[in-house]
């Protein structure tokens, strides 16, 4: 099993008026990791995009958060797959901080769907293969 | 019961590269919308960031995409308190497009904590009896 | 001469982790009351892009920060034409604190490109009058 | 004369819903080049805002924009210190393509001021020798 990590600073605008990172801001921040480990793995989304046969919204997400994130502070962020189907999958990414403590999971859910119907389609067989790499068990 | 809903458009820089709203940008303009019910009902957030005696964090949130939201379109936000403990509260916003469909459910599970000790702590009873108001059974 | 100003609340994802509205985001809340602006003059934002005659994009842009502006504050945007010519035009917008002091002056200035060849063109006829209506001598 | 450089992708959110990079993202994006660029030269932000003594607050920024940049670019920005007094400095980060070709540029003034009177004071002594050594002639 691969695993993909990133790590980054917590830059000043990603902390609101509480101090903190603003919840919102977990999101963007997993999502940038998930779309340079896209691009990493070969199936970088303006590609996708430009090709117009598909895209792969988020059906579901969540964040569960267990200890802030301030700014200054080195966050590495861990990503794995841990549900793979047929037209869908699942991103768990895990934001540690320098103390090796979870700040906070987020997770999503990607569908697959056509670029013309909207309708659900099958993963890529090569974007399917390429994701199954990094599935956690 | 009382409802609480605002409408707002969504504006250019809402929508990304896909041509429909950011899925993290829901969560930004639910949060807008859950800032001025708090102002309403008398417990702005500005003022219990500036007292310093509670704050109360987002602990957990859920979005349930349905149909994307584009750029112009009117929005409603319904809010409702859907849980009411004595430390914490979960906020439920539907985020329904001019059709009538709702696009979008966004769920924040809030917990009031001490400033001083970051230990959960009751919510003021004033804020509480208010949010009760609210509280969809 | 007409003016156009709306007022907003400054929200807790303005400011940064200096506790101030982080200086990109005065050009958010500028864009956001010109966004609306267009739209009450009957030429928004959204309807240009679908129709695909052509794109207003900005060409230049300034700030001038001048008093920070805070969480919970009421700020007012007072908006002015204060160029037109046939294929651009200059957007002045004040943002003033409810102690009636400018806080920041956000100045942008747009060029009409046809969406095809991305030239210069002429302002619609209708756009330009409607302008007019709000040009500061 | 030292450069100081740092490539980085466009991303989905970057994005609005014209299809380019929205003119306030690129206020970001240079200021988070800016904020790395601190913290390379040993005067991180973060560590300033902590101690309390000064902060350097944007009293003035211009964006030129030349040339769009779209999703999934490498954009390589080249930063510049432009002018270096006292009690402030000028920050010039060009916005450079993978075609090299100059998209945008973004200039910030920042003025040194003591937190505890928001009056300006002279730059720390090793802050303005470091910066020095970016001067542009």
């Amino acid at each position: 099993m691969k695993t993909y990590s990133r790590t980054f600073p917590i830059l000043i605008h990603h902390v609101d008026a509480a101090g903190i990172v603003f919840f919102a801001n977990y999101f963007i921040l997993a999502h940038d990791v998930y779309e340079a480990f896209l691009a990493e793995i070969g199936h970088g989304i303006p590609k996708a995009i430009d090709d117009g046969e598909y895209i792969i919204p988020i059906a579901h997400c969540e964040g569960d958060y267990r200890r802030p994130m301030r700014h200054g502070e080195q966050i590495t962020a861990n990503l794995a797959v841990t549900e793979l189907r047929s037209a869908s999958f699942t991103i768990r990414t895990d934001l540690v901080g320098p103390d090796q403590v979870v700040r906070a999971t987020i997770t999503t859910r990607h569908v697959c769907v056509s670029s013309a119907t909207m309708k659900p389609m099958a993963l890529p067989t090569a974007l399917h293969k390429a994701l199954a790499e990094y599935l956690r068990a």
